[in-house]
């Protein structure tokens, strides 16, 4: 059974091999496959991109656990939720809710046979997701793991429109420096923006769009916006990094007005 | 089956993960090994480099997928490539000439029932290079996967001869900082250069050979050149990271004068 | 059979990729494990302190291949270490002697039929300690690979009282930032620090000291120090990186004083 592995723990400390550890001891048969550990420390936005972008090409039955978790050792809740094909184990905190808004079932995840004696106030991670994600991967029910609950969290709204505007935020920012604003295509009439569109970020005016990333003409140094690969419109620069170019970062307030 | 992954990715994103998603779900018992997936972007060089002091490690049979690819979306080929113990798989452009300058036999990767009938424009790896490599793994006949080419993209030299001058540039820069240039020792007549031999990199002349790290004399702070294990020239500095200290960088040009 | 791998490698290089081609080559069912390869380059300590938080979260039987080794090329020797659930191979200059400080049987490897002919100078992780990490996954004794030895290398005393001063160094800094000392809790009568104790880094001087993370009353900025989970007293900061707010590094000496 494959148990993907989500977190912002970075790769430089032992914490992401200890909940390796765990997982291998308890389920020796489980296939780990980092999805990243690079997300920016606690930017649960971030990590709910990276996981919608990933989750839905593994194999069905497929348990996805996830820990960027702000609020570890507050009373946050840890969750199990059920799609139709995965499971998703980690903090109640919005991490799942781009990949699986509606979930089948959910619980909150409660003390059980399954759970160490000893359980840190700092480290959930090793010490309740990742044995739990290891009981799923043996098979165990959820309902022995946790109790129904019908309001895992779900994240505020990534746009909202505001008369002819939308106001977002970015929301990851990729390798190539790419910044991923929270509007999606959903939210507009047509994946082409009028040709009057101006998206503000910082001091910035961003009026030109492409369709595709060779598309001419392209100046280079030139900022546009393109759909990106999961339908969230992204902020480029043609031979370079818009978020360096531009002075970019995560949680940046960003204004499409679009007349 | 080992199937190793080469990619200018990093491991902040979503794209590596759904790649092996991809290949996972469809041959369940593909063994995944990262090679790397620091490669600077798009350079294929150095992706060729690391792929070089890699590949021949592994078991025959294994199955080596590369992606450093500028070219996605433009009309480059996608290849097969097989040796006498390895398939290679990814974009046409260079990136496995070092590892295998004469395949026994190379395919262009064509439209197949292996693959999806969707195709991004931007994702080649996901949608047509983990999709090939699975094949490949459950055994699939590159014949069933591409036509026959015998002109798979090489690499122009990475080092020429001009008079007593050897021409080259800089083709990696390791974590230790050393700098890889494209001078292969099979291009000199001895191991040991000359004793009235120039290196120019930049405004740096370097003049001084070490046989081995630990050679003395050394002192701090000297650059040197040393043959690496792969035989190319590296340019080394004592307890310290020549690229840094003499502001080094991946496609830079270097001239060996000999005499 | 599980092998987990730390080093100081780096992931954009070839030398990883190169050892679990080896050990794949040699032991074609192991499972490898990456604890961690972004250990500071030649930090001993560091690593043998991330190697003590994962270690004993595997599974018995484990083999931990380490490599940080700024010795390699001289004449240190090659170790494998025993304790009662795991082995440990790497060289021997103390980087299991946090997690195996007093291993139940200890061997200098010796050449043996489990070596390649030819072993480079300056890559014993793949040349030397990878086929004899796979020999061990295969059922090998470890007298077939190498001679018993009573005196593997520990490392210096990671903090020494000297009156009423405990002079130490930072051992780690983690990615959160966190600055790890090398005194730990046993060194002292009492989890709380004396009302009128003092850590001097640097040009800092600490003079708090929090059970927990999230302990009031809490002055964003105020650096603070805190037992952390593997019972090193760290340094920290709220909602900030404290190695980066007070410019703190490895090997930098602190000196905590009790009263």
């Amino acid at each position: 059974m494959t148990i993907t592995l989500l977190t912002d723990f970075g790769t430089s400390d032992y914490y992401l091999a200890a909940m390796k550890g765990v997982i291998l001891s308890r389920s020796p048969q489980a296939r780990l496959v980092d999805i990243s550990h690079e997300i920016s420390p606690q930017a649960i936005l971030s990590g709910a991109y990276v996981l919608l972008g990933a989750y839905n090409w593994f194999p069905p039955g497929a348990i996805h656990l996830g820990v960027v978790d702000p609020g570890v050792g507050s009373s946050r809740r840890g969750v199990i939720l059920r799609s139709h094909e995965y499971f998703f184990v980690g903090p109640d905190n919005g991490l799942f809710s781009l990949a699986v808004p509606e979930p089948v079932e959910a619980f909150e995840i409660a003390e059980s046979r399954y759970l160490p004696n000893k359980i840190s106030h700092t480290f959930h991670g090793r010490d309740i997701f990742a044995p739990v994600a290891a009981a799923l991967s043996l098979g165990v029910n959820p309902q022995e793991l946790g109790l129904p609950i019908r309001d895992p969290k779900r994240l505020p709204p990534l746009a909202e429109m505001a008369g002819s505007e939308i106001h977002s935020q970015i929301i990851h920012i990729d390798r190539f420096g790419n910044a991923i604003t929270g509007i999606q295509v959903n939210l507009l009439h047509s994946e082409m923006l009028p040709a009057s569109f101006r998206l503000r970020v910082g001091d910035h005016l961003i009026q030109f769009q492409k369709r595709f990333y060779a598309e001419e003409p392209t100046k280079p140094g030139r900022p546009f916006v393109i759909w990106g690969s999961l339908n969230f419109l992204e902020i480029s620069i043609t031979n370079g990094s818009a978020a360096e170019a531009l002075g970019l970062s995560c949680g940046q307030a960003v204004i499409l007005r679009l007349s």
